[in-house]
């Protein structure tokens, strides 16, 4: 079988080439987007990319050395507040300096050598659906959607507050996106009250997705229910303590500075073997000095003092080292995405947690743009060429974020995976043998001729080619018949599509009966505070 | 002098952080875009970036060798078609065994590797303006605008044919852009005859921009009035003879095989010691096999060819090793920018040009967009890295092009300049020192303080950071304030100022009158064959 198309075939530069009729050949089998047997992390039957590239080394040796002696510097001098009683303590207990009175402590470097030997370089985050489960770290690529902002878009509805409605279709959303590998999309959920609303956000999170789990590490409470949420999806906490189910997001207080409730989530989530993102918020300008190599200095020490406790706390605890490091927009005083700096912030980010051996968490895939305009998608690709490039791990925000965080946005959800859904097909590379150098097919089809009715072209194109879900290149004429629609547009159709395709997975009722119980006491015992 | 700003700095994941006010300090000196010092080739006062990346080399080395390998059995084996009785006699002189009923050349290895250690490794191209001379090879990157297209767009007037008014504005525009470091934007001038338009065209590209000039290359009566015209503006042919002033593109007629008129247009430019970049257009699966190992090889064949033609015409004719490799989109035929297919093709074609020490031109920045949507911006990013990955020196339809090279867009023009603009920074890396590591600065401000009062901020800032034109930042309120506007709609109110901002710089008048008589009498002697 046979169908035909039309390709403008044109002149580049100043050459005149006449426009070419082109026959594609066709099959009846479905177009694979993923090449069968690349793109997956190890061999194993798990989600997630696996990173063909080697990764680049932004700072030369010496460069490395130094950001690392600077680091231990700043450890020792310098110390790192931790306004965390608990914290303090177990600091104190493993022997090191801790002025109380500043809650201030002192790292020995050979300590904090010692400690973030003890991470693991690589671990396996588990799903409810195993299917799901994602390894960290080696050359495993793993991306998550956006999580956290307070508002949510989409196309006809424009920016609004989000809802727990809102929230669950994101879930829905996400869950038919193959490339989102883990995690749910999460926004703050406005017509819910603040104080319980974690236990609704993760109960319907584990209700409609059988990926894993990102939870709330802000506050012991939050860290907590939501240890416990995975618990009793798993059985109990100690079916989950060598297994990690939920990850958490530690967020310094820039510049070297935890609060009482990160300190706390962070004690939390090690203590029941579940994985720590230390993730300081690094604004090169404002929250560290203006010069990239203190900014990664800085960042560094936060991040190992953190790992430090962590491996303090339980030695072997699964812990990523993070980055959101961006530069200072001057003229609005906004974070800058999406930049130059941001780009060398990840590769050296990446590279410090390749000297310490562990896995490394990238800030996201992201935009300072309100809208998916060119903005967005430029933005977008200038993060995450860097990312892969720098060998990072694990990506949050990985889709539809907008506006520096401010919006999850429905339409930039399916772009975003759009873009991650060409990594497989680049992570293949360019194989080279008899077969694909194809020099019979060449002298076959002879100067002049053209390669579209060849067996070997039929044979190759699924693998050789990643067939986009959104990319338009329709011919004018026919672009502008189905309604001169921009990406934005097709995007807007696609994510209600994907949206309506979702079917509910289905929760083992005892679980769920556990889960509602759970969360029902819960909400009593909270709201009693509070009253 | 201080002025206040407001940032919203917001919560990463499930950490909450309060928005703080931000203090940012401010100058009366203007903002640099390029940072001093960096981002121009070599230390020379040229136009153009120094690319600090070591190149990636997408084909491991056994890979890299089976391609050559591959590409010299074509070569001898199958040959290669030249539809030109004087390329033919070239090579024939030159002892290769020629087939004159196929017109078709067979290419000894030894000689093809003679004759492309010929080729120069790195070649200054001039421009009237010394200042916009620029370096072709090394470490250099150089950016021209697009060149071709028979369509122009704005955001007001949608698409048309391209009129004399069009290309002249387009060539005004670009000449503001202090990124487009070489040539002038070209289109199909549909309002002028196409037998003489040529000469309209160049006539006023030299006399509305002081950059290097891309000639036609198509025909020997094309390239001779385009060759003639730089003479002209040089003083004489002698003048330009090892000091190359315009450059022709050659397209192969894929699969091996050059037409009569590029292989003239080749010859002329080779012959007056001006450059050619020899470019295949390969569509694999279309114009060569689908798997890319065999594009590359094919494309290798056709680009040594042309450039063993040129050298045999003049040892040691510069020319640039070019490549248009892309895949092929199946379902409408058309050619494929901005897939992870045309990233491996210019990381694989820029590492070959590499081994045979010839200056690289990629592609473009190149989209199947036919708008300045998102696609249009991730498509290019997705260009515009393994260009500078891989080490390319040569840049054509850098900014401006749309919809597979069929629209040249004022809109596009600016936002692709807007992306090229982030490459200095990127490039001046991450310098670590004493200075930049600001430990003293670190302890200065202390934990939990910020960075935006210190002189140590005031002192680098304008160094570190990259600062966009049009890339938003504002606060959501702000944003919504002005209008809304997306990247598009500040793209159309930027080129139109720009534009506006051109100043004509001038044409030697003695150079002006010889030029106009020039054209006048060469059209005059071309209507006269017509008739």
């Amino acid at each position: 079988m046979r169908r035909r198309f039309v390709a403008a075939l044109f002149c580049d530069g100043a050459s005149a080439t006449l426009p070419h009729r082109i026959t594609v050949p066709s099959s009846e089998e479905p177009v694979v987007l993923h090449p069968p047997g690349c793109g997956r992390a190890g061999e194993a039957p798990m989600r997630g990319f696996k990173n063909t590239l080697k990764p680049l080394n932004i700072l030369p040796p010496e460069a490395e050395e130094q950001v690392h002696r600077a680091t231990l510097k700043i450890l020792r001098e310098h110390g790192v507040i931790f306004e965390d009683a608990r914290a303090l303590d177990l600091f104190r207990r493993a022997g090191l300096r801790v002025d109380d009175t500043e809650q201030r402590v002192f790292f020995a470097p050979e300590f904090v050598e010692q400690q973030i030997r003890r991470a693991p370089p690589r671990f396996t985050l588990h799903a409810r659906n195993p299917d799901n489960d994602v390894v960290i770290g080696g050359d495993g690529l793993v991306f998550a959607p956006v999580s956290g902002p307070p508002f949510v878009a989409d196309r006809e509805g424009g920016r609004r507050d989000g809802t727990l409605k809102d929230q669950n279709d994101l879930v829905r959303l996400s869950e038919v996106l193959d490339v989102m590998h883990h995690g749910c999309p999460e926004v703050a959920v406005k017509d819910l009250p603040v104080e319980t609303r974690h236990l609704d956000i993760l109960y319907h999170q584990i209700r409609l997705s059988t990926k894993g789990m990102i939870g709330d590490a802000w506050s012991t409470l939050r860290a907590r229910d939501h240890i416990d949420m995975m618990a009793i999806v798993f059985g109990n906490r100690e079916a989950i303590l060598d297994r990690p189910a939920i990850v958490g997001i530690i967020n310094s207080n820039s510049p070297l500075r935890y609060d009482s409730n990160m300190a706390e989530g962070l004690i939390e989530y090690a203590d029941a073997g579940q994985v720590n993102i230390i993730t300081p918020f690094i604004m090169a300008g404002a929250t560290s000095p203006v010069t990239l190599a203190a900014a990664v200095a800085q960042q560094n020490a936060e991040c190992l003092a953190a790992v430090v406790l962590a491996e303090t706390v339980r030695p072997g605890a699964p812990v990523m080292y993070g980055s959101f490091l961006t530069g200072l927009e001057m003229r609005t005083g906004a974070p800058a995405f999406g930049r130059p700096e941001a780009a060398l912030g990840i590769l050296s980010s990446a590279q410090m947690a390749r000297r310490y051996n562990l896995p490394c968490r990238a800030g996201g895939v992201l935009t300072n743009s309100k809208v998916p305009d060119a903005q967005a998608g430029w933005e977008k690709m200038m993060q995450l060429w860097p990312i892969v490039l720098g060998g990072c791990h694990y990506v949050l925000h990985g889709a539809g974020w907008l506006d520096g965080g401010l919006t999850a946005s429905f339409e930039q959800m399916v772009l975003d995976a759009e873009m991650l859904e060409m990594l497989p097909r680049f992570f293949a590379g360019v194989p080279v043998s008899d077969e694909t150098l194809a020099l019979d097919v060449i002298a076959h089809v002879g100067a002049g001729g053209h390669f579209l009715g060849e067996e070997h072209t039929r044979r190759h194109f699924r693998s050789e080619f990643y067939f986009p879900n959104l990319a338009d290149t329709e011919a004018y004429e026919s672009w502008v018949k189905k309604g001169e629609k921009d990406a934005g547009a097709r995007a807007s159709e696609r994510w209600k599509k994907l949206l309506a395709s979702y079917q509910e997975p289905g929760l083992d009722m005892a679980v769920d009966d556990h889960l509602k119980d759970f969360v029902a006491r819960r909400k009593r015992e909270i709201e009693a505070t509070i009253d």
